[in-house]
């Protein structure tokens, strides 16, 4: 045997069956929630042309991405054909692209998948991660907006969570307010991206940050002053409002608000001026969900109405929002975790270690009445099958030796509270359907 | 915009929603019966070290295998590190070695999840396709064949499939069809290969490559007579039963044969003292399951019993099948595919396309009584709201205009039939279930 390393890739995670299946339940509550809500699933491949990706994440993105060598003789030459997915945004906008004609003019999709990131693996980040997201592909109406927001509460609330807030703000606002301060466009992104830093570092640490650009001292200096200040939010919105952009923006996160708290009166949600969020697609309303209860967010999203333009002429309106849904497991991990149950609800005893035509008759009714079952597999006597139904989590055991077998009956035993009693063969099916509730 | 591609990688695809939703309810059913039988779902990364998957697949599956290059700087130096997992088996293995601590010492799996090969795309063949797979590590019981095999078939049925057979032979059984007719054991591996084609190329194709082999003319000439002759599998049963190795593989055969048709009457099962199957690490029983309706198997499995050992210093037994899921879904499409419903149960058009008070009432008595539906987001007038609301599959739309309101009443119509009628607000929640079926 070559010595080798038994553990999976830094960065990726075996999901054994007591995760696995906890994974699969969730993503099976949050599928329930936003077929609800109209979103149908969809999947693309888990690798794309390189093409495809490239260009679209920003310098530090493009370094994360796996690359896939080309096959046959150009695999000594180290050239890359294919690249493993980054997000699920890109392939999804190329793909829909692709099957535009066949879809509804109004397209709402929901995907949940991996995606793979050469990150620097740590507590929480992951080279393979799932994400899980929904779009509106087609509407201009911020109703849009409106129902993204709707079913992410929906989602979040179903899954027990509770003190989170949206914040939301619109690319609209964020243009006018620098407008206002007559920031120079070319120091736009670069303001953006320092704003966005606020959650990390701060205020001070965002007013560093400004002070290392370009920017005129006056005009900083007034920027610097109002972010300072008390009434802070009050007074910039009255600037902000006085541009024709920033007036845009205020009217749609006013609305966008005003709509979301109609359907849902436990909505917590509000207006965050400086939320300037990192991907420089948005269009915009951008939204982030922030949790009261720890730093960082549970999700995010907006709107993105000229991604489409990058694989289409025709420029397509999108919506759309984003759970961080290897967090949100994270944070539902609870005990039950370590009560697995890996085998089947009833476990079959075998007394002479064989399908006797007794068991069969046995097993007939179980199968027959659709009760999880299985029988013994190691083979060795009565006292270590015991032992390997408990191990297993199985729920009952069940016993049917040649005095069993001559009165009719099973003797049926409770593998958690010890509790055994015998039940007529004639009345197995009603008397398990009592103890198990299914 | 730059001219590319908007098609997916070749030999893989793109799953819209009603072909994904389709596959996941298929995937749901096969899961359930899994569980049902006591088998629990895993899995493992999509990559895997690059020497975990290397020696694993013979010459040819090695080509096939999608490399990642490395990052960072060794990037440019074309080097490798991980590569797609070409099968879940052998990451399985690797993964259960890993945490076999963990695990009950009888550790039944199930894993549902995409490969990666980089074989010549073709009908129905894709480099990135789904596997299908149980296993049960731990039991030397034979009952673990028969038990492999029994879910299997409740699978099948449960799909809706009929005219299946499991083919059933030993690498017991073949290993002593070698030695009777004193194949020399450099040739076993050959000869296997042949035999395997049986299939593909018929008995007389069978015959020509078994004559390129450098087998003794004597030896072939009796090997081939009895191939020809007409009571060919009673006189092989014979002969395999001459040599220890046959006897061992003919009792494991017979007693899975008998112990699968007693649990299952209906069970089309059969010793084929010729099915060699391709991979050389099965070490005893091996099936096929053929289609009497088409050429080609539906899946396959067997025992395994030393590939563990390319991963820990203890051999353990394993026994396991697999579908072929890609192909099943094949067979198992349907015309109701083409009315997919893209959108929830209840369009709600909206009269003066804003979500009024009155609109909000009509959804939270929708979203306190679990039905799905949607509001309208075209923004456009009510003939087009009925046209998105066709469109997307829904089954009713909704109209609660100025008239309705003052009634408090709200308009249904059904979009399939075209009727519609008023129902009083108060009736909603009973009404809609009447007219839904959930």
């Amino acid at each position: 045997m070559p010595k080798m390393s038994l553990s999976p890739p830094s960065g990726t995670r075996d999901f054994t069956p007591h995760i696995y299946e906890k994974r699969q339940k969730i993503f099976d509550q949050i599928k329930i929630i936003f077929k609800k809500h109209g979103f149908m699933g969809m999947d693309t491949p888990s690798f794309e042309r390189i093409e495809t990706l490239t260009g679209k994440y920003g310098d530090e993105g493009e370094k994360l991405i796996f690359k896939i060598l080309k096959r046959g003789e150009k695999q000594t030459s180290g050239e890359v054909d294919y690249a493993l997915r980054y997000d699920l945004t890109v392939p999804a906008m190329r793909s829909y692209t692709h099957h535009v004609n066949e879809f509804p003019k109004i397209f709402k999709r929901y995907q949940i998948g991996p995606v793979w990131r050469a990150d620097r693996p740590g507590k929480g980040r992951y080279r393979e991660f799932y994400q899980c997201d929904i779009d509106i592909m087609g509407s201009n109406s911020l109703l849009s907006e409106t129902e993204i927001i709707i079913t992410l509460e929906d989602v979040l609330k179903n899954l027990g969570l509770k003190n989170f807030t949206f914040k939301v703000n619109s690319r609209n606002i964020l243009l006018g307010l620098l407008e206002f301060y007559n920031i120079p466009y070319i120091l736009h992104k670069k303001v953006l991206i320092a704003l966005d830093k606020f959650d990390k570092i701060g205020l001070q640490g965002v007013i560093d940050e400004l002070k290392l650009l370009e920017i005129d001292d006056d005009i900083l200096l007034s920027f610097v002053n109002d972010l300072q200040s008390q009434d802070f939010e009050k007074k910039l919105r009255h600037k902000i409002a006085s541009t024709e952009n920033g007036q845009r923006g205020l009217k749609e996160v006013d609305q966008v608000i005003e709509k979301t708290r109609l359907l849902s009166s436990e909505l917590s949600i509000e207006f965050d001026p400086l939320l300037a969020r990192g991907l420089d697609y948005y269009t915009g309303i951008i939204f982030e969900i922030v949790s009261n209860d720890f730093k960082g967010s549970l999700g995010a999203g907006g709107r993105y109405d000229s991604l489409s333009t990058v694989f289409s002429k025709n420029e397509v309106p999108v919506c759309g929002g984003s759970l961080g849904i290897e967090r949100i497991l994270l944070l539902i991990e609870n005990d039950s975790d370590k009560n697995f149950q890996y085998g089947a609800d009833i476990y079959i005893s075998l007394w002479d270690n064989d399908l006797s035509d007794g068991v069969v008759d046995l097993i007939t009714i179980l199968k027959e009445n659709n009760f999880s079952y299985e029988y013994d597999l190691t083979g060795k006597k009565l006292k270590h099958q015991f032992k390997s139904a408990s191990e297993r989590g199985c729920r009952f055991i069940m016993i049917y030796g040649p005095e069993e077998r001559e009165q009719k009956k099973v003797m049926l035993k409770n593998l958690s509270t010890g509790q055994q009693d015998q039940i007529d063969l004639d009345n197995l099916a009603r008397e398990l359907d009592k103890r198990l509730v299914r």
